[in-house]
């Protein structure tokens, strides 16, 4: 008894010629990629959104809960400001420190659909309280549950109900991902594209573009948000390699053998009990003035579900640096990815960049303590830097978390064959086929991984 | 400057076919399959290993922590038994439990070998002191780190360097696989297949066997340990199939979301403080008799590091039922998954057989209550089994551990091609590809996956 059912081929590699095309073309079927600059001004303009910095006290719904001292909003959904206290037995190290808690799941979703047989995407012009200039490039749809379920009270989602039952074939890529393992405790979120075939009309404030040219914009300082970067991460493309130095295999060996060696014990600690930490009417801080300060903000006039809003935010003492230290060997391009640790990660070791660190953190150390490779992203000759551009971290949740992402050619002298341990050669090609499935990528490393998918960065056999 | 690398292929079908051709060989170079079970019965006779009962006041080194009563050795290592308090507010459950906590990740190794042009794999007759039969063919390897640390104070772990630092190429699989999320907190095992081309003798105890003759013997009850079964699972054969009712994106997208939709808050409390389990002095236990006790053993006189010590075992009240409903569509077998919550897993859910549970649980339980398509199972008319047999999952954690595993052909009637909500087909080739990464695919199912990698079920066109 045989059904009668159409198979589907496992995968193709017509979708992934299909992203190719889109990666190439660097303007599409709608704005042009030169005009975006000056549509996001627009809309930062019109929106007419105000963010101003707020005593605590002057929050509406959250407040510092009697006892534990975490931060909480009165509803207890949207996210809450704990104390982390993390140890790790085998490096013999161990810290406290505030952290966001957020155990629901959002969808970061991106629409995609070809227009004159190039796929394009369905990017929003969004305000987010954090960024630097309040308006970037997000997803289509970047909903939290509290979201979707109109926690906020607001206006329903646009386009949301492709993500919550997408059509069968449609879905080109679906992932948890984590986010910021030094600023959130266990986050993930559902990084998705999802490709439909009939008529969607880009409503305002929503534009249609290429991959190409979103790599066109990821070559300008922040205009494409975090949440479209780690999408666009996690979308299927192929890469023309003819090999790499190690095998998949040996790659997927590697990473678990690094995740098997790290013992990371983290739990959560009421943000009262947090050592080392000050609290005063307007920030919680380190009095030696390093990594973040928690602060509160009040937004008004923002084209949102709901129009005004305070809320807390995390703001780092510095700007970051991270970058890809990257050769060719035999004419395949790598990246020198690191095996990194961070606190609030779900499962001790994912694969971060060559360099991810803010510097002036390190202003006291010892040159032994300062993190390996970062002078050489600081003083990388100009030649060598193949792609320099700064973005922010997630505006929800973090306030001017700016950082220069970089991808710098290296040598044997700096970045040897055989990378120091906990450090190894992977091809892009590998890197986006391990950003498939969750936590083996972070999110800077996504970022960079973004930056190569759209080809911000050429990178080839120039090294 | 490019310098002078040898490139690796990414990956290659030449070890998917050799894996294949190790597979269909049901004799191989060394022992002949019909004589392994004499070989394991003549080891089980030389061991002269005991097993017994005895009260927990009597174990060597282990003592039910003052305060929280969690058991535990003096050492701090191997493992403790806490409480767990497991939480699912989106379907309004919460339960507590026992629960084995063993953080450090062991080795299950396989060592691999092709002798006249066909992989063959090193199998070792080992002593588990919960094994319903004490003696089963176990992975080249099996190690938690105290092992091979030495805590226990014993020799050496034979072939342990094979996998400590395997040689570039060699590796054919390495994943953190997760274990048993009823009974363990997040435990997880380094699952590990490494060739060599050298010269290795086989050591008293050890065996070369091909897949096939592993498939001969998984038709056997309890002699290819749990250990070599997840193993065998997440080798990476590749499946002639020329499609699947969903695409891997879609099947990955359901898994997404499944994860996504379930909200599982677990921590660990005293396990004096366990709620609705009791403690005697032999052993920790329900009144009612459901779901499995704690309990003590000593062994005498195993072949193994130390040759007599005394531990705590779990042992389930009665036998499980773990089977697969599968049917082919277009000509091409799938399996019914099932997403299944269990609260040690580390994230929530993870794909599970078409059934996973012990009947005698549910003698109480109304028609509602009892697990879907279990009576599908335990009624299935012969002709209609495709694969029986019982295996017992670790004897080294667990006592007397058995379910009978079953494939079972059904039909649109049983198991629609719409399979209901947490449930769907996938092809044996998509399950292997979700089995080579990490928390994807859980113990049991892996058995039954294992059960197909080494074609110890023949499912094919017949459904």
């Amino acid at each position: 008894m045989t059904s009668a059912v159409l198979l589907q081929p496992r995968s193709g590699s017509t979708l992934t010629e299909r992203l190719a095309r889109s990666a190439v073309a660097t303007e599409g079927a709608g704005i042009a990629t030169s005009d975006v600059p000056d549509w996001l001004a627009a809309e930062r303009l019109a929106c007419r959104t105000r963010v101003r910095q707020i005593p605590f006290a002057d929050l509406d719904g959250w407040s510092f809960r009697a006892g534990s001292g975490n931060l909480r909003h009165r509803s207890g959904r949207f996210f809450t400001v704990e104390g982390l206290h993390v140890v790790r037995p085998d490096v013999g190290m161990e810290w406290q420190q505030p952290i966001i808690v957020q155990t629901e799941i959002g969808i970061l979703g991106i629409l995609a659909k070809e227009f004159d047989g190039t796929l394009h995407f369905l990017m929003q012009a969004k305000v987010e309280p954090g960024n630097p200039n309040l308006v970037q490039l997000s997803p289509t749809v970047q909903a939290t549950r509290s979201n979707y379920t109109k926690a906020h009270g607001g206006t329903a989602v646009k386009y949301l109900e492709h993500f919550l039952d997408p059509p069968p074939g449609g879905v080109l890529t679906d992932v948890l991902q984590s986010e910021h393992g030094a600023w959130f405790y266990r986050k993930r979120n559902r990084n998705m594209i999802v490709e439909i075939t009939g008529e969607v009309p880009a409503d305002e404030r929503f534009r249609w573009l290429t991959l190409g040219q979103l790599g066109r914009l990821l070559q300008q300082d922040n205009v494409v948000n975090m949440d479209s970067r780690t999408v666009l991460a996690s979308a299927p493309l192929a890469y023309p390699e003819h090999g790499a130095i190690r095998s998949d295999a040996d790659v997927a060996s590697w990473f678990t053998g690094q995740r098997a060696s790290h013992e990371v014990r983290a739990h959560r600690i009421p943000l009262a009990q947090v050592a080392g930490w000050c609290r005063d009417e307007h920030r919680i801080y380190r009095p030696d003035q390093r990594y973040f300060r928690v602060l509160a903000v009040a937004v008004e006039g923002a084209n949102r579900e709901v129009s005004s809003w305070s809320q807390p935010l995390i703001e780092p003492v510095a700007p970051g640096v991270v970058g890809f230290a990257y050769r060719t060997f035999a004419g395949v391009p790598h990246v020198l990815v690191h095996a990194r640790v961070e606190g609030g990660f779900l499962d001790t070791v994912e694969l971060a960049p060559t360099v991810q660190c803010v510097p002036a953190n390190y202003t006291q150390a010892s040159a032994a303590q300062r993190p390996p490779f970062l002078d050489l992203m600081l003083e990388a000759p100009p030649e060598r830097v193949r792609y320099a551009a700064t973005h922010s971290e997630e505006g929800g949740r973090f306030r001017n978390a700016e950082s220069r992402y970089l991808v710098v050619a290296t040598d044997e002298a700096a970045t040897p064959t055989e990378a120091p341990p906990g450090y190894h050669w992977v091809t892009p090609g590998q890197l986006s086929w391990l950003a498939g499935h969750s936590r083996y990528v972070n999110v800077q490393a996504r970022t960079l991984l973004a930056i190569l998918q759209t080809r911000a960065a050429e990178i080839g056999q120039d090294s």
